[in-house]
């Protein structure tokens, strides 16, 4: 197993039996979320911005507008918190303070690096669609000169992260076991729906699976 | 429509058409999201944390253990931004620059208080089971003073929050409509899946339906 000393930051305080510092656990978490929320400070004040993120080895990409308040705040070297989180259940108990939620989720810190090579950015770019669309990219119209200085891609190195993971029944107090209301575990899973071609799709064309549809 | 001037940090700026700044929508989408991340300023870098969430009114609760460091910061008066994120579905486009998701989100900024009334604590902790799970908080075993005093609740007025939201086919380049790859939507839900009882449940009790499951 290839661990991760937890820095001051990732080591868990709360309810720290529920934590791994293996980049096995934090790989596969950040994989298999299909979001995730990244925080930056802006103008001294906590941002928390949802976007899509992809993994490559042992460095965690996003991407954004090259206008955005985030992407400037990281351009100037601003430090990022990168949380993915994967709800699978309420978990319901016999007193209100036992009831929790069974989950899966990620938290990582660093400072990212903006990826301004040309070449790299294209790789960071084709990777993100290819992860979740595999084969798409090579079919998609390409990208112009345009499009790729319009789009900014961050890179942060996974060497500060941490994993909490709770899937378990609900943990009730032994002398509550007996009281008379359900208990247990109602699951949540992501569904993926009907896929709804736009207006122009040439007939004949099949959709991609839904990417991170647990099933 | 009861709307809220955007202020500099919730105008946005970035697909601003997608925006929306009145009541009724920021609430729609906290009450329809099943959790929720919070970003807090902690020793000087940004922290998000997972957690659930409830609303009263015009202000967002959460809550968390008492000694958690989430908690010391918002009690020092630091500020926090709640960020809310419903994934609706994978955009694809005929161009990787026009892929998107289609989303609902809600960004609120400010300054959590520490709701320390105990009445008022009760009450918060009673709202924020029986939003789930409606008729439950009288059927649990009630809670003990270790337990109220162990939990910290915070709540944070929506003053400063607004909501984003994209519900649309990809928006391709009229030049890339004929270019020949499926492009359209793949929508993602919230399932919910079969009830889990723990093993002491009491035959014949049967589990609330699953919450915030969109049917």
């Amino acid at each position: 197993m290839d661990s991760k000393a937890p820095t001051d930051f990732t080591r868990l305080r709360r309810m720290h039996e529920r934590g791994h510092y293996d980049r096995e656990s934090i790989h596969a978490i950040l994989d298999a979320a299909n979001h995730c929320h990244v925080g930056h400070i802006i103008n001294g004040r906590p941002v928390v911005i949802p976007t899509l993120h992809w993994r490559d080895g042992d460095e965690v990409f996003w991407h954004g507008s090259s206008a955005s308040r985030m992407v400037r705040a990281n351009g100037a070297g601003g430090e990022a918190c990168l949380t993915a989180t994967i709800m699978d259940g309420y978990v319901l108990a016999r007193s209100g303070y036992n009831h929790s939620i069974n989950y899966r989720s990620v938290m990582c810190f660093g400072t990212p690096r903006l990826v301004d090579d040309p070449d790299e950015k294209m790789a960071a770019l084709k990777t993100f669609v290819e992860r979740l669309f595999p084969g798409r990219w090579d079919a998609l119209r390409p990208p112009n000169d345009y499009e790729v200085k319009a789009t900014s891609v961050l890179a942060m190195k996974l060497t500060e992260a941490s994993a909490k993971v709770r899937n378990a029944p609900p943990g009730d107090n032994p002398e509550d076991t007996s009281w008379p209301v359900w208990a247990g575990v109602l699951p949540v899973t992501t569904l993926a729906g009907a896929p709804q071609p736009d207006q122009f799709v040439t007939p004949g064309l099949i959709p991609p699976p839904t990417p991170q549809v647990e099933v």
